[in-house]
């Protein structure tokens, strides 16, 4: 970090350093359980965070038990499977294609938002993607918020998952996310990110 | 908020409310302008934020000029179109879908992880946006985090955008975003959102 980054941010440096500069993903954790309050206190901040039509399509399906672990396990790749069968907490992290059956009553001020999208399972199929992946960028932030390390991960079978968990039909699983106090050995050196001038462009 | 969840959160009550509670998308902002630095800091905080093989696929188009500006306002929704003309700055965020040509300096220690891509466009391009998409989630938490309030918009022409500025066709407009300190009437009341029990459940 240069000294400019942090003079320029609102956010205080203890906080920058605790939700990104810091923070890393965790590929293992303490045996510390992660509680159900610890849970709803990270919901209850990143729930505000902005998705479009304000249609929160992310749906969040946590496994504790062995047994609710042990049906995941098979979907999970090989790399993947000993950090899952050990965290505390195993989130899969899906998107509601059916969002928009929730719009009267979370975009109240438009009386046929639902009705637009009712005929079009594809393009929301495209929402619900975005605006879950959306929200999963603050649930990152939010468990570091809550102190602990995510361990998000895409190697797994979305289909597999979406058989053995939501037969409904209407969710897409999309990302895996171990959740837990790291352990000593939790992460290697952090990979390299872009430069500036590699991501930002001003036409 | 219940007191609960601010006991819960390592992070402070300051930062919790700057980044979620008290942030709100903006629909009207002051003229104070945005400047390179301010976005460099955002950038510099944010480029931290973790995507699945260090992809980083987001890409950041600003806008700022009357010029620029007039280049983009044909393929907004017309809701929008009077916000995007007079913020001090908007980003178009779009997706590279050709991120896998940077895997061997970000993601040095599987030599032939670039390999496995170059065959595969349409599962990049699914990847792509799920990456991008999550750093924008990261991005609307910088940009709070400089203080400064987010935009984000969903209604414009996104084949129209990529033809006029992406021409290189590598790259998939995703989403748009006014930036900008929000004036007086920047926004209404916030819409619901979901509780506890309509998004978490556990097995």
């Amino acid at each position: 970090m240069t000294s400019t980054t942090e003079e320029l941010l609102a956010l205080d440096r203890a906080a920058q350093d605790l939700l990104f500069r810091a923070a890393r993903t965790a590929n293992a954790f303490t045996d510390e359980p992660v509680d159900d309050a610890q849970v709803r206190a990270v919901h209850d901040l990143i729930r505000y965070g902005p998705t479009a039509m304000n249609a929160q399509p992310l749906r969040v399906l946590l496994l504790r038990s062995p047994e609710a672990r042990a049906r995941l396990l098979p979907y999970v790749s090989a790399g993947n499977r000993d950090k899952t069968a050990t965290a505390p907490l195993t989130a899969v992290l899906a998107a509601d294609v059916d969002w928009h059956d929730r719009l009267p009553e979370l975009f109240p001020h438009r009386a046929g938002a639902r009705d637009w999208f009712a005929g079009d399972p594809a393009g929301r199929e495209v929402q619900a993607r975005f605006n879950a992946a959306l929200q999963i960028g603050y649930l990152v932030i939010g468990v570091r918020a809550a102190g602990l390390a995510a361990g998000p991960m895409a190697g797994f079978d979305p289909a597999g998952v979406e058989r053995e968990f939501f037969p409904d039909g209407r969710h897409r699983a999309l990302l895996l996310m171990n959740i837990g106090r790291p352990a000593v050995d939790a992460w290697r050196e952090r990979l390299p990110r872009l430069p500036y001038e590699d991501v930002v462009t001003e036409l």
